[in-house]
């Protein structure tokens, strides 16, 4: 979907200012574009001036490339494409983007990271040798930390990212020890939850969330009105979830046939985790929220299955209650499973921390 | 102390600006002026460019404006003092600084928060009435949420400030069920926290963890060297204290009728929190620090003293182990003690919330 163009800024932009846009134009379809990964494209005039910016369709549909380059028309002719991935060079539902961008008179191509698919890579390559000066790896690490991520994480391992999300006080808690949780974090916090919600291919929670909550899970705008993406409902566990449980209804086709369009209900009825994965990957979900409650959280945990947190802190103190992930088991402090802060926001007050796992998983 | 000249920006600056650096000024002495308020003064010359900034002395020697008006000499006529407490009109163990601001040819007086003291107030007024332009409220809300919430506090309250520390997990943990602890925080943190003490009047552990660790619980820089200013040591809690913990040792004097300068060590042998703070009083403490263990924390959070936190939250989780703060008492989530977020850090990844209790408390 290419951006307006009054979003566009009207003065020369450098490569980073470029690729910033470009990341906005892809997290804008984050959530819409499996199996595809979610791409945006800058295309700067031969002046340096954006013309167009546009994030990958929904598949099937253009990949971003095509769709900033129609968008831009003849003003691409002697310009600059910035992607935040290696242009595709294969002939897959769509053409190769690598022949587009040097059939619209493109001499310039900025990439963040380079494509890790070897059926499609190789376009960096094809470029140079038709004349394009090319140049890899800007800000491919916020990229590969960011909204490529979960893709990158699929094509390494073939299994979803997974997400978790947690939500409490400073000590760690979700709720107090009579089971109380409402409201620990404020509404811009709340809000933010249901965004996130919106651009994840499945949400995960515990059957005993859904007993004790019955919540929908559905991602909703601030008027209560549905989000246009819905990921899919999934809940885990072995007890029975009643048949009249909210997570049931809600949102979306409950086609399990056609997942990437969104919404639908399952449920997974074992405590292995393991298991767990084996059946989302089946499903084709590349990136999956794990949302509780902390009996859930902790069996992620254990499993060594939790590649990101995205931790919502209150400040707020309340000495006694439940944990926001809770093992069950014993531990020493080198258990403590660590992740690499990649933002810090500030949401009203609450504090939100994205962390991740590992070294950055990208090349450049 | 004046700030060295080539700490000043060369460019004139708004009053805004100039409020920064004083704050920065009077951040610098903070835990050296007691009983007086940490306060910090830039003088602008007739163009608006900074040509002194300082904070104020111990006790005894000059304030801040003193200190800025003679380092700006001539330079301060036709200028303006941008101060972050309203000057001070009484005859103290210095003079007036209202006086001196008008001798010093000052035409213009910004100042942040009202100076709440009847003894000292009024210079406002005075100036006004000597000619001088007034200013008043730039910025008094950072101030008074930050560098004099303490002093202010004392004003109010007649008894200390008290800033709870956590560090643990986003789970809320500080050791492992093993009690292993070491290190869940980052260097940038643990540094933090060393200059955090050398800025407190006092710091309070309980007996459990002088029992348990054995910390010397003064503020050293990152080689190990004691810090120019040492906070007094406090323990709490019935248990004895051993003849050879460190924390009985260490730096500054100990000589209890000296406590404005910094050092020595108390043991407060009750478990009763409002006695705790009453004997703080007495010793004319009014920043203190608690820096746990959980149960302390929590008796402090339970007795309604806690005014602030500093939490410091790592990007880990470990799923079962100790509680940064603990009550140990049934709770209903309308327990929370909610806290106002004035600060969020990323200290290489950790991050640090800092928050108080309750409105803005002081007047502009």
């Amino acid at each position: 979907m290419p951006l307006h163009p009054d979003l566009l800024p009207t003065t020369p932009l450098s490569h980073d200012q470029a690729m910033r846009l470009a990341i906005a134009a892809a997290e804008r379809v984050r959530g819409t574009t499996r199996p595809n990964p979610p791409v945006g494209c800058v295309i700067l005039d031969a002046r340096g001036i954006a013309v167009a910016a546009a994030g990958t369709d929904p598949v099937g549909g253009p990949h971003a490339e095509a769709q900033a380059l129609a968008a831009a028309g003849e003003r691409a002719r002697g310009g600059t494409a910035v992607v935040t991935l290696e242009p595709c060079h294969h002939v897959g539902r769509t053409p190769p983007c690598t022949g587009a961008l040097v059939e619209a008179g493109i001499v310039e191509v900025v990439h963040g990271v380079a494509d890790p698919n070897p059926v499609a890579a190789g376009g960096a390559d094809w470029l140079v040798g038709r004349g394009v000066a090319v140049v890899g790896g800007v800000l491919a690490a916020d990229i590969a930390d960011g909204v490529l991520r979960p893709w990158l994480h699929w094509q390494a391992h073939r299994r979803p990212h997974i997400t978790l999300k947690t939500a409490g006080t400073v000590d760690g808690l979700a709720a107090a020890t009579d089971g109380s949780s409402q409201w620990i974090t404020g509404h811009l916090a709340r809000r933010r939850v249901h965004v996130d919600r919106s651009r994840r291919d499945a949400i995960i929670v515990g059957t005993g969330t859904v007993l004790a909550d019955d919540p929908r899970l559905t991602a909703r705008s601030g008027d209560g009105a549905l989000l246009p993406h819905q990921p899919l409902r999934v809940v885990v566990g072995r007890k029975a979830v009643p048949a009249d449980a909210a997570v049931r209804g809600g949102a979306g086709p409950a086609d399990p046939d056609t997942p990437e369009l969104g919404g639908g209900f399952r449920h997974i009825q074992t405590r292995d985790m393991d298991r767990v994965v084996d059946v989302l990957a089946d499903l084709g979900l590349i990136d999956v929220l794990v949302e509780g409650g902390p009996r859930l959280a902790g069996a992620f945990l254990a499993a060594g299955l939790v590649d990101a947190i995205e931790s919502y802190v209150a400040p707020g103190l309340l000495g006694a209650g439940t944990a926001v992930v809770d093992t069950g088991s014993a531990t020493t402090v080198a258990d403590i499973a660590r992740f690499r802060t990649t933002g810090v926001e500030n949401l009203g007050g609450d504090v939100l921390i994205r962390a991740v796992r590992g070294p950055v998983a990208g090349r450049g």
